[in-house]
């Protein structure tokens, strides 16, 4: 794979994931960071979850953030792959509400973590929001951005519902 | 690797997964099926899966049995890189008890399913039995043998449970 | 029970299961393997299931695809009378969606396995894969159709959700 | 089947099931209720279930309490087969702690009804009351056991816990 | 309370949840099985509560059906003020889908039994059929329509789905 | 029954209940806040619920401490008896570990709220500083006492896990 | 923060959480019982929590009732901040249906009690009786009617659900 | 506080979630990273927690490892004080196994990321691995041990359960 110009990629398991993944995109978006988006199944394209992994390190990525739904086995596989840290986002399903999305992801065993995030769209804001701190660590900019984005998110805050 | 004289592999997450496998195992002996037994981690062996379910078909092997607990990704991850059927066994777990498994295993999304079995030791006998019943499709012999343990298994029941 | 012309019957225990049943349907109209349909209710037609399932070897059935849900019995049941693979998908229902009715068919004791798929449509279609790679073991052609429908699932995958 | 010269069946899935279905039957003893006890494995016996449901009008059995684990099939089929009141007992599992069996066996389908009780021994001791309850509809004598039965369990409960 | 002209009380602990015990009723009406229906609330009326329960023997009811839904305390609460047997229906709920009404009912303490059905109107509509066998014990007539009921519920399910 | 001299009723489904809620009358021993223990079973001993909880407001009790397990009823039920202020404590069980408890004590319906606590010994305790803060509302020697116990939690944590 | 003419706080997580919490306001605006709205966000307006949690006894609030949905921390930690008794609304989640919300208000270690109510806006109207219930203690003219209110209440039941 | 000489703080709500917690401390030390461990109790001592979120990041603490059980709030909160990457640890509970730790952590809100870990020992060492990751990003001989400690962890797996 061509090296990444971005430090962040944001991957899902389905076409149908985009609409909970586009949430990390766009505070990655506010943040200024910027990012790249692939489907990367892990059963129906496992040689490309296997090459994205594989590739990460020498391409440059800081932060993969992962999406599935069901028997969600893309977030873990990748972390198993590469030790770029990997943010999981259990999608929400239809008969389980994402239940087993979140058992798949976040129940890794020893060697491999998944830094797991709520099931649904807040999860995938919050995967984000994760990948902006874990960046922040090394860009005095972006700590300041996320510091900003925090504070106004207080600010924002009404005193009295009444007023909502 | 090499071609596969035996019909079916039984392969695990983990060395902890043995004594439940064991159950699969010691049908096979009963009904006279020759198996292979391997470690294959999906997260810890990634390519040791990968190498495994790409040379599944051409080293002969007719049935895969895939015992994991937790994110239990092999049996899915195995479906995902053969036609060979692939049968599920979630291995019960300290925190969920194994419905972490089950769900991890048996929640497959379109294109890969994973035959699954009950959690735990129950769950991996009749993983044997299911192979078995596969390849009584192709073999007369075997179909009486499992024939017979049928008929042994209902016969062995006591009528009344104070002659127990 | 006449002799069946095809090699996988698909059952199941109401006439409201066939909307999920019917996926595994087309999947094996997809792939060239013919089935026969049939209502089996485990309660209300207690009969008709003892005739299907002790004629199944001897009406040259290979599978047998059973959907139901709720108090679930008809896969468990089916794989107590037969010895042929009987592949079970838990139907959705209404209060507890679908848990019910996949706990009922995959906590099978020793003795009768059932394979069972996940959670409404997604398990359906994957029963018909299931079916298929069983008897692709001993049918080149559609081995070969069943690589080329893999192979066609995986390509169908965009790179980029946005291209989506 | 030979006529039953007792008004109560209690049948379980396995030998294993008999410590917790033996509350049942202490019941019955206490109140003075006579009964026989089988083992019916709707899985492994199945002819047994059959037999066993279609006589049961007709040998003159008044209630039938089922227990089984798992996925519990035995009650509900033991409903499909006869009139007969059926109770049913949820006996605990190793890994789903009889969530199983309690779903197995409440969620019938409209037709075919199954009186569940608790999971485990103060389900099968209330299955026994439950029985006993249903035949002092028609014996008075019963009736009044039944009512002292009651009186002498409120009459056990001290005021005070540390007495205790 | 006057004597009850029925032998079925139907009672529910709220305006609610009739459109779900209707279904017993409809049971009830189309076997010929006379009943009485009321609101009764563990809460809201205990003391009808108290008084339904205490006089039931004396009025003549020979089966309670008690639905309830959340902390449904009513049917445990009835089975604990009378003999005559209770079944319980556990009303789907907004939040908790009707397991809080299930656990509530269903996992009664050894001494008052009550015979728990299916969630929701499957659950009621059994109620009616539960109640009517037991009143079958006693009424050849009734014995007789409830077996000709079952026979054509039977008989109603057509053997093809795709003729449905 | 006669006035209570103490403003706390300690109430409990059954004998084995007192290993729980010892530890509500621990606490409250601790905070010099005087209490009565009784056990009031909602399904052996209906009357005494009744009279206690008719009798509650006149006998002068502030606030009910009241634990259950399983179908836990006595907490609800009592709220339905007085306006005095229920707390419930959700005893944990063996299969369903206090789910059942848990659910059958906080589901209340609009009109009865029970204040509900954790499943346990810890839930037990903290029934008791609950009834304490109430107390404490219009007693400032109580207020003070309490104000101590929780600064004195506070400073008995070390530092340093490795310290302790 | 300035007194409170108010004995009653009401604060909740989100803005997104008024139109369940307003159940516990309406119910106060009929009893009689002043209160205050705020929105306190455990995780956005950690200090704005603080503060209302170290003023709460000293401004003269006597009940708090929070609010919240997910991981919901508002009331616990409300709980750590003050003695004055704090009562928990679990707000029904989308993914969870509020199981998120009710394990995380109700299951508070030794220490800190909340006093948890039942999920969604039931549980917030209770949390009104309930702050009555415990303010009623101190004020005759509010038991009175509170009294009038739950006679209302049980007066308002029609007896027959056809009536309905 | 004073300045951190460390990168990593492992805090955790209890001395009884050391036994978990020391796991994320042994595979820090294996790995060579230093950090520093503190009792942070939410309810017990919130100025503490408060203080150490505060100074997070002029103290220098480049990641947060946070372990709690039950209403397990530490980690959250800690989310909310700090821009500082936190990592959650559900600790497994009596009752609930874990279930409730891990609800309470992994369903933030948006704008608090916790990086969620599997319940119970293995999330605590993989706590410390992604916190390793994390480091690795600006430590280049960091990454080499974190890369040889992942290739030892796949070569130290036997091919045969049999051999072990």
């Amino acid at each position: 794979m061509s090296p990444s110009p971005v430090p962040v990629g944001i991957i899902m398991g389905s076409q149908s994931d985009w609409p909970t993944m586009k949430e990390a995109a766009d505070l990655l978006d506010t943040l200024g960071v910027a990012y790249e988006t692939r489907i990367v199944s892990a059963h129906r394209t496992p040689d490309r979850l296997w090459d994205y992994g594989r590739s990460a390190v020498e391409r440059g990525l800081q932060v993969i953030i992962a999406g599935a739904g069901g028997a969600a086995h893309l977030p873990g596989m990748m972390a198993s792959k590469t030790r770029v840290p990997v943010i999981g986002v259990p999608v929400q399903t239809k008969a389980l509400s994402g239940v087993d999305s979140l058992y798949s992801i976040v129940q890794m065993p020893k060697g491999f973590p998944v830094a797991t995030m709520a099931i649904g769209a807040a999860g995938a804001a919050n995967a984000g929001l994760m990948a902006a701190g874990i960046l922040a660590l090394q860009d005095e900019g972006l700590a300041a951005r996320l510091d900003d984005w925090r504070r106004a998110l207080s600010a924002s805050i009404p005193e009295d519902p009444r007023d909502g």
